[in-house]
């Protein structure tokens, strides 16, 4: 079977396929060695990939697939967003919750003032095209999205828990954050900014953050009310899996069309339906979507940064800086400065201050935490360089000046702190939490995330003996937690929410210990 | 994160995964029907939503994707075809695999030969536009493919393996061979036809079965051997999982890129897969795989017959038939009518052929199993569409008279076929197989095709003791099985297949009992 040839994108897709598969094979053999990740594997076959096509195609082109921002919002993204809210340890995340809400949401803001107020004050002294109020403040945006995909390969969740959750969780919020500022700028009139425009634009960022979440909240307790109700005694594996996926993706696709932030959306969908839904379905399909929704994620994750590779020998750009290296090196070099200013501008600070609010000295960050909290939010990736497009390529422009040197500085970041940065991570983490890292050979499983869960969670034990750290995994508080309830108001929220959970959402939508138990139905068998 | 309107089917996307949610639960409410199945479901809901949209834009438009041959044959092609090589009890596949062969390529050639003789016949009476040669030899490529994955609901694999084999298996021959011809039609030039370009395409038919076959092979057995090479000892769930499908989905790209037959390729590297690769993964990756694969499939499934019901309402191709319903009608009838009479023109002499060839009683069709073969052929579906778009809108006129009666004329006879004939496959079957299906209440797990596999397949007890169906399933040929290999060739060729097999394949590419097993590995809990 041919398709006609004016459609053909048949050689790239495989190109890329192609490309894929070594990604992972390459990525797999060199797991052992202490400096590269996949992300850097990716980025560097992308690189590879790219010299060979510029040299074939005799310098007209670098990449096998123009990039596409919806090819990444609509396809790419959501399953990385998704997988994440599915896999993240709630209990840590809820415990955490307040911390990581400072440190994604008021870190974010001081980054963004941060390099916007310098680029407005740096760039000044090069000689870049005309940029408006309106670029900077993107240019804000755009460097305050830290790439929280690049650095869930190096830190792992079962060694370092409350790093991970923090780093993680912060990421997410983060990734939101800088998109609805984004939009924010792009929607609103800069021009003129009064105290009842700075309202507004308060109001909707609350507005987007609040509806968000809800409407995250409520498809993914729909799909736990449906799938509970409808398949009682008559699992059908696919059924499941498939309403699942669809729903999530439902879930994204609805926040678009609403313009609420996607990403918050789908991440609290994800973590609903791992607390309701994933409990409600055949043993079968726990596995199953466990590791598919992981899959997909992977796999996403790999196709930017090869993408990435590939894009940054785009000999347009390139040509339009080419006149005035000095410059796009300048600027390329002040972003970086500033992503380092800015990240330890926001992390000292609020660690300190939250530092002051806890009493416990155990919970409280120690130099060493906050240097590994700092340096896991250098890196630059995918988000910045699907909004620096869609800042700097409206109409296509990339050959204006001003455009291309901020195109390819973007990506000039991006490539040196994945690569340089994200090189480094190991190492330092290895420096600073030696004894931790050493003892445990498990890390070639930090993409499997749930090894042995689908194991450990048969339903015969599955309400609440298990000590593994989900939220509600347990119905009565312990003993310690008395205590721990007194101290801090976090737990007393979560242990009415716990009470609220037992009593009235899990009767209704399913969840562990509550999922809908017939005899002769596909989970017995596992029981043996 | 919004959009650039310019580049928005987001609210499309939306509507149409809402569409394919209620699809899913639609179905399963009315699975216990012995009317209805996902397929009629689809089509019905694709219907009433295109006469929705029909409504609310004042009879501008009833869809809300526009068909794409890239979209079915690059997306949702590739995951149904593989998942049936995946899913295929190869034994049973192996064992009637000259019958499938005469089915489903001497078959599909009588198919085709009588329905371009009988139209070029048939149409000279009407008052259709101009059609070439080539359109009729189209038309009878068209019409030849059958829809295999609509009578896939219907029969069962575990109640009637015999009858699941032929029909399936030819369905997935009969396929490939209408795909291969149709591309030989657009092709070769036509007009005049001599002896050397008839056997120019023999040979190139030919040639295409054998590449395809040994190109889906081949991938299956790299796949196979990169996986057990690399990941003895350190496996990774996700990894795995993510190679499989990206090189399933690179063998049917290369296929397309060479010109091959990638739905044969796919089938086989399916089966090659299934055979080795399968074994020697982790358990969660078998589980997921399984599960994955099938899901994946199932949603392209519903996905095809949501759009064939959208489409059905085009009202622009309507309004050219409009002016003449009575041809319209008159094509459409003859259409249904050539339908019923090649398949029982190929089906009833073949049947009659290889019971004579056969010399077991047992073996032999009854006129029964004829009649369901006949019935279950009659449908045709998503290829169908897909071949008639691709030959009659060529630069996009549909506005042509002929044209747009032929492409209207197709969705009726898919719609009707789909709708009225398999509303009647369920009742049939259970009159003509009555104690069979009435015996078995597990027909709800049809779409489940390996419901408890997973489960039964541990390590352990995987080297031949369990009594499933798979080819190669035991090692040394039981008592019975010397006597039946006196009687037929096929099971002197299974039987050294499995020599073979044993002592060269599975040691190099691992297989079942072959699969490498490392103590701690992650298949370990799973034994308790």
């Amino acid at each position: 079977m041919t398709l006609e040839p004016d459609q053909a994108p048949v050689d790239s897709i495989t190109l890329f396929v192609a490309l894929l598969c070594s990604c992972i094979v390459i990525g797999h053999l060199l797991e052992k060695n202490r400096w590269f990740n996949e992300s850097i594997t990716a980025l560097a076959i992308g690189f590879c990939t790219g010299i060979i096509i510029l040299f074939t195609t005799e310098g007209k082109r670098s990449h096998i697939l123009v990039f596409n921002e919806e090819l990444f919002f609509i396809y790419l993204l959501p399953p990385i967003i998704f997988n994440a809210g599915f896999q993240v340890k709630k209990k840590q995340f809820f415990r955490n919750f307040m911390m990581i809400i400072l440190f994604g949401a008021v870190g974010t803001l001081i980054s963004f003032v941060i390099i916007s107020v310098g680029t407005v004050q740096l760039f000044k002294k090069l000689n870049i095209g005309f940029l408006d109020i309106g670029d900077y403040l993107a240019l804000g945006a755009i460097f305050s999205a830290t790439d929280s995909v690049c650095t869930l390969q190096v830190l792992n969740q079962d060694e370092t828990p409350l790093l991970y959750s923090i780093v993680f969780g912060e990421g997410v919020v983060n990734d939101a954050t800088s998109i609805v500022l984004f939009n924010a700028i792009q929607k609103f009139d800069l021009s003129h900014i009064t105290s009842s425009i700075f309202m507004e634009f308060i109001g909707s960022f609350l507005y987007f953050f609040i509806t968000s979440t809800l409407l995250g909240v409520g498809v993914g307790l729909i799909s736990a009310y449906i799938i509970k109700k409808l398949y009682i005694g008559r699992h059908s594996t696919d059924r499941e899996v498939a309403l699942m996926i669809l729903m999530a993706y439902l879930s994204y696709m609805m926040a678009e069309l609403f313009n609420l932030s996607s990403i918050l959306t789908v991440f609290f969908c994800g973590i609903v339906m791992s607390h309701y839904t994933w409990h409600n379905v055949t043993e079968g399909s726990r596995v199953t979507t466990k590791h598919a929704f992981a899959t997909l994620s992977f796999i996403s994750e790999i196709f930017i940064f090869l993408y990435v590779g590939m894009d940054a020998l785009d000999i347009e750009k390139w040509k339009v800086v080419s006149k005035s290296p000095g410059t796009s090196a300048g600027v390329s070099s002040i972003l970086l400065a500033l992503v380092l200013v800015e990240r330890a501008a926001s992390v000292f600070p609020l660690s300190f201050l939250s530092n002051l609010i806890k009493r416990s000295q155990s919970d409280k960050f120690t130099l060493k935490q906050q240097v590994i909290i700092w340096w896991a939010g250098l890196m630059r990736g995918s988000v910045s360089v699907a909004l620096a497009y869609s800042q700097f390529t409206r109409s296509g422009q990339t050959q204006l000046r001003g455009n291309a040197i901020m195109i390819t500085s973007t990506i000039t970041v991006v490539l040196f702190s994945t690569v340089v940065f994200g090189l480094m991570t190991k190492p330092l983490i290895r420096l600073l939490l030696p004894s931790k890292h050493l003892s445990s050979p498990v890390s070639s499983e930090s993409f499997d995330s749930f090894p042995s869960k689908p194991v450990t969670d048969l339903p015969l034990i599955a309400n609440g003996q298990t000590a593994d750290s989900e939220m509600g995994g347990d119905s009565i508080p312990r003993p310690t937690s008395l205590r721990m309830l007194l101290t801090t108001p976090a737990h007393t929220v979560h242990y009415y929410w716990r009470k609220f959970d037992d009593s009235v959402m899990r009767p209704v939508f399913g969840g562990r210990g509550f999922a809908p138990y017939v005899p002769g139905s596909p989970t017995e068998p596992l029981l043996h």
